[in-house]
């Protein structure tokens, strides 16, 4: 961890200090450890990191864990405790006394333990270099992100199976007697996701007006001939590392605007894909995206192209780096999506989104879901 | 929120202000609003919580959210950030304005916005408040909690149905021609919580030598005359409310010493259910549990009854109270497990956990599937 180092060292310090569990995406990266239980984290300069474990985890910490785990007691916390009855000052007098000098600590460290740990040392609280080293992947951390995004493709493509063999009865679509719902759909993709491992996280199946708001999760039946938005970002419950990925369906007959706008997005998110390249700036070609939809008639305000054109993607599922008006330059091993999207009030959403890698050669994409409107 | 209002005034605050997504369940409880995206939450002594939201947001905070939304524009970030260019700062000037005085932050407030609020007001860091008022659940809450419970239960009898109907050959269990593991178990627990509009965490489902080990999640063929602990905990997706529940069984023929810890565990639940009671102390109901242990022949150090007899339940699972050797007075309307253990390498373990609330007559369980050790 080079970077991270060279960061202990810009700011003067000895030691980076974390703490938390792996819900908080920079401890799941520094440790590889999955706990719920909020656990220190200490990196001196130059040696690897360690993190506190129970007794009870030391053994599986030590199966799992690229840090090198140290239990409560061999740390000093057991004796600690005995004297200092603040858990807050505990943890600090130890982490002190691990790290030996002053520390750099993320900007989402807990206060309480930053106030503690103040008495011992001094306390510089960094940027975003976790953040920043995570944008760039390794082969192994992309390999897990094309796991997920396989599962994702499979749970996309029974979604819109469903859509294509539905009953179309009135307008609205029928499995059986039932209406087939964003709901059910939801579920489905739920449990086609857990049989690969992976956790939904609030997959968007939204049709017709709906599909005009692009955060609207989507709810009750869906309908012929009007736009059907999906999104489905799951986590790996192994791994951590997510994915993400849309489609945009009419089942029958688009309306003209609809089918006009869905080209004008294919189109968008192909040319995104020839300008990704490493050093390309996020801004410059969320900037060229922009501008490829003004001169097709779409505005990107209020109305027509009014999200970022893409993001990072990693064991969080929007992280560094960014593609949009503040995006910085991309480099290689980068995992970001590309979706570019419309939305019209009245008339409805547009979304089309592939994840993939920024290589040497441009952009690899992950996603292998061909993208159809009419199904 | 009286009991906020006493803390800001203990204090010497003007205002509590939190930041954080709803993945912080002190956030999640003071907003009841569901977002990735982290937030700020203020709230002046004497007035509702405000929580600052994007345009975006806005419609969906008013309809869900406890708390007051205000966009960022209102809320002055707008114009902030034309002239700040650092993140955490903006938000600082933001909160300041907002705040209009001192303020108390939670413990785990991250470190990068206290130090720029500073800047602006005293910010004292709060020791465990919400917490405190988390662990005192309201009948709407009881409601919510007791929904996931039921979900809970229709899981954990659908995998010990199917261990008892499962086909035994040589020892080891079968469905069809495959051996029935835990994943599978563990898959279908997932699948049937999702039904229940719950998601699973790290489901617990172990056998023979793993059972002895608490955390050990389990994996492989169950066997024949070997425990099996089941230990479901999910989340509810739509409200964040848990349950957590354990059972303990066999298939087939138990051994004379599993079944003297299983009579010796179910007799160790049914003693603390008598012995809960609003004004009992946490530590006290544990310590006559270890007694009662004790006088059977059953320790508690590195074997025997290893862990504490419970703990509250709520939008964490793991919460206040406690009911072990640190745990505090009971108060009418916590949500509490009572889980007593054994656990002896080359034996293997059981347990037994029921939850329910601390009501004035005593504790109501919630928990409705019976205790069979043999099925």
């Amino acid at each position: 961890m080079e970077s991270l180092d060279a960061a202990i060292a810009a700011a003067g310090a000895k030691a980076y200090v974390s703490y938390g569990s792996s819900a908080d995406a920079d401890m799941r990266y520094l440790t590889r450890f999955r706990t719920s239980d909020p656990l220190p984290f200490v990196k001196i300069r130059g040696e690897p990191g360690r993190i506190i474990v129970s007794q009870m985890e030391y053994e599986r910490a030590a199966r799992e864990s690229v840090a090198v785990p140290v239990t409560r007691a061999e740390a000093g916390l057991t004796e600690i405790l005995k004297e200092e009855k603040n858990r807050w000052r505990a943890y600090a007098r130890m982490i002190a006394n691990l790290a030996g000098g002053d520390v750099l600590v993320p900007p989402q460290f807990p206060a309480a333990l930053a106030r503690e740990l103040e008495a011992f040392a001094r306390v510089i609280v960094d940027e975003d270099t976790v953040l920043r080293i995570r944008a760039v992947k390794s082969e192994e951390e992309i390999t897990a992100i094309a796991r997920v995004q396989e599962a994702t493709d499979a749970a996309m493509g029974g979604a819109i199976a469903s859509i294509r063999s539905a009953r179309v009865k009135k307008g609205v679509l029928y499995r059986g007697r039932n209406p087939l719902t964003s709901e059910l759909l939801q579920r489905e993709v739920a449990v086609t996701l857990l049989e690969h491992g992976c956790r939904a996280v609030d997959t968007i199946i939204s049709c017709g007006e709906d599909t005009a708001i692009p955060h609207v999760r989507g709810s009750g039946p869906l309908r012929e001939g009007e736009p059907v938005i999906l999104d489905i970002f799951p986590q790996d419950e192994e791994t951590g590392f997510t994915a993400d990925m849309s489609r945009t369906v009419v089942r029958g007959e688009p309306s003209d605007r609809i089918r006009e706008m869905f080209e004008a997005v294919l189109g968008a998110q192909a040319l995104a894909m020839t300008l990704v390249r490493p050093g390309a700036s996020g801004a410059e070609v969320h900037g060229k995206v922009v501008d490829y939809f003004r001169n097709r008639g779409f505005e990107s305000n209020a109305k027509g192209f009014i999200h970022n054109l893409g993001h990072g993607v990693g064991l969080e599922v929007h992280e560094l780096p960014i593609l949009g008006p503040s995006g910085g330059e991309l480099a290689e091993g980068n995992v970001i999506t590309l979706e570019p999207g419309l939305y019209y009030p009245g008339t409805g959403g547009v979304r089309l989104e592939d994840m993939g890698v920024v290589t040497a050669g441009g952009f690899r994409d992950l996603t292998r879901l061909p993208k159809e409107l009419r199904v």
